[in-house]
C-alpha cells in the first residue's frame, strides 16, 4: 500500500507560544511531498524533522493571515540558494503573488527555478490538481478574510493479481494490465476466466481534508464528506464559542461534531489558541462527541 | 553600572540549518530593549529565551534580505494580538514600509498600537535615535542591496559622589547634581571644594557596533572605531574570500582584522554560512589576528 501520511510542523494559532509553531503540514503521498500552509519557521521545522525541502513540488496556502504563510518567502529563497531547479507549484489567494513579487523585488532575488502560481478560488470549490494518482480540491471556508480548505483524494487504485492463479493458468504478461482493470481473460480455447476471480479488489481510495481557519458553517461541509482523516481547526474550547464565532474560528466540540456529521474516520485537532498550555481538555471535549479524535502534535506523522 | 548587553537570537546566514536561526539580536540597555534585525522565527526565539516582546520599543532592520526581516510581520501582528498599546519605532530601508502595508492590507490587520516608521539612509551615516542616555547611528554597509549597520553609544555618564566626603562636609542636597556635573562646591565661608575631589570620575561610556551584511570596505570603518563590542558578520572562512567578495560578505579573518584595525575591545562573529556545521575553525581563524574574538551563540548574552 502506498504511503499517505501527514506530518505536523506547526499546531499553533497566531501567537506561537510554549514552543509551538504556526500552521504548516507536510503530506507525503507515495513519496511525493505536498506542503499545506507555511507559517513562520516552516523551513527550520522541515530541517528539524528531516524533510528535504527540495522534494516538495506543491505548496498550498489557505489564506493570508501571517500564521499561515509568513514562512513562504524564506522557504522559497532558501530553495533558490540551495540550487533548486525543479518547478514549484504554489496555490493560494491571488494577492499572494503580489506579496511575493514585492519582497523578491526588494531583496533583488531572481529565483533560479520556476515558481508557478495558481490563484485559488475563494467563492467556489475547484479541482486544482488532477492526476490519476491524486486529486486536490480547494473549497471555500468561512473566515475573516478569503480562505480555502484543501481536500486530497487518492485516485482509483488497481486491483492486485492473484499470483498463484496467474502462474497456474500461464496467463501471458500482456494480459495482466487488462486483468487489473477488470477485463476478463479469454484463453486460446475460448474459456473465460473472470477478472474478479484472478484478482483481489483494490483497497478503497483514501482521502484527507484540511480545514483551517473557519467558523462553523454548513457551506464547506459537503466538501469534506467521508474522508479518512479530517484536520479541523479547534482554536478554542466550547466555553469560548462566542469568541470563536466573533473571530471566525471553531471550538473543539464543534470540530468533533463536524467529524461525526460528515462521516470522517478520524479527526485531528489543531490551531490551538495561546491561552491553552495544556491541550488535553480540547481533546477530551472533542471525544465527547467523536471518539476517534487526536491532537495534532508537532513532529508526529498521522496516517490518512 | 547600568546594564548593556546583547542577546543572540539567530546567528545563521540565509539558509538556516543545524538548529540555527536567521539573524536577530536583542540589546538590553538599562532594561530598555532594542531589537536588531528580525529574521524568520524571531518571535519564537524571544519566547524561548524569556524576553517579553512588549518591552521592545525600537526595532532596527539592516536590509531587506529575508534572513534579516522575515520575522517582522509575525512579531508586529503578535504584538497587536496580545494587546500592545505602546508606540513601536521601526528603523529600516524605505521599501520596508510598503512591504508591511501590503501584508497588513491583505490580512486585514489594523494595528492597535502606533507603528512609527523611520526610513534609514543608505548613502550616509545618520543619528537616528538621540537621547541623553543612548545615541544610535545608522551607517552604510556595502552589500548587494542597500544595507546599514548600527552603532549604539551610551551617553556621557555622571560621576559618582564620594559619600564619606559629602557627609563630612555636610554638602546640601541641592548641590549634589552640580557636583556630578563637575561644578565645584563653594561653602558659605567661600572655601572652594573642587568637584574632582568630591567625586570619582564616571566610567567611560560604552558602545556597540553591528555590521551585517557587508563586504570588507574602508567606507564603513570610521563608524565603528573604538567600540567596546563589535558584532561583525563572518559568513565564510578566508579560503572562501573570493566567494565572500562575490556575494558581498566577509570572512572570519577579515572580521578579526577589522576589529584589530578599528580598536574594538571585543569581537563577536556571526551570520555563519550553512557550509559550516562546526564553527570553531572560524573562531580560530579570527583569533590569529584578534585574540578577543567570540562566536555569537544563540541564547547567550554578551556584555558590551
Amino acid at each position: 500500500m502506498s504511503r499517505f501520511e501527514v506530518l505536523i510542523l506547526g499546531n499553533s494559532s497566531a501567537t506561537p507560544m510554549y514552543g509551538r509553531h504556526p500552521t504548516s503540514q507536510v503530506l507525503n503521498f507515495n513519496e511525493q511531498l505536498f506542503l499545506i500552509d507555511c507559517g513562520e519557521g516552516t523551513q527550520m521545522q522541515l530541517f528539524r524533522y528531516g524533510i528535504r525541502s527540495t522534494k516538495i513540488n506543491h505548496i498550498f496556502i489557505s489564506h493570508l493571515h501571517g500564521d499561515h504563510y509568513l514562512g513562504l518567502v524564506g522557504l522559497l529563497s532558501s530553495q533558490h540558494l540551495v540550487g533548486r531547479q525543479a518547478d514549484l507549484h504554489l496555490y493560494g489567494p491571488a494577492p499572494l503573488k503580489e506579496i511575493l513579487d514585492l519582497q523578491f523585488k526588494h531583496s533583488d532575488t531572481r529565483l533560479r527555478y520556476a515558481l508557478i502560481f495558481h490563484p485559488t478560488n475563494e467563492s467556489q470549490a475547484e479541482l486544482i490538481l488532477d492526476t490519476p494518482m491524486l486529486r486536490v480540491t480547494s473549497f471555500p471556508l468561512r473566515h475573516r478574510i478569503a480562505c480555502t480548505g484543501f481536500r486530497f483524494d487518492e485516485g482509483k487504485r488497481a486491483a492486485s493479481l492473484k499470483a498463484d492463479a496467474i502462474e497456474r493458468l500461464q496467463i501471458p504478461t500482456a494480459y495482466l494490465k487488462l486483468l487489473k482493470k477488470g477485463i476478463d481473460y479469454v484463453a486460446k480455447d475460448g474459456t473465460v476466466f473472470p477478472a474478479s476471480e484472478l484478482t483481489t479488489p483494490p483497497p478503497p481510495a483514501r482521502s484527507y481534508a484540511y480545514c483551517s481557519d473557519t467558523v462553523l458553517s454548513p457551506d464547506y461541509l459537503p466538501y469534506i464528506a467521508d474522508v479518512d482523516l479530517l484536520y479541523h481547526e479547534s482554536t478554542f474550547m466550547h466555553d469560548m464559542v462566542d469568541r470563536a464565532k466573533e473571530t471566525f474560528h471553531t471550538t473543539s466540540l464543534e470540530a468533533g461534531e463536524v467529524a461525526k456529521t460528515m462521516g470522517a474516520k478520524k479527526l485531528l485537532l489543531g490551531h490551538y489558541s495561546a491561552r491553552y498550555k495544556d491541550l488535553q481538555p480540547l481533546l477530551q471535549e472533542s471525544r465527547t462527541v467523536f471518539s476517534n479524535t487526536e491532537l495534532s502534535e508537532e513532529g508526529k506523522w498521522f496516517l490518512v
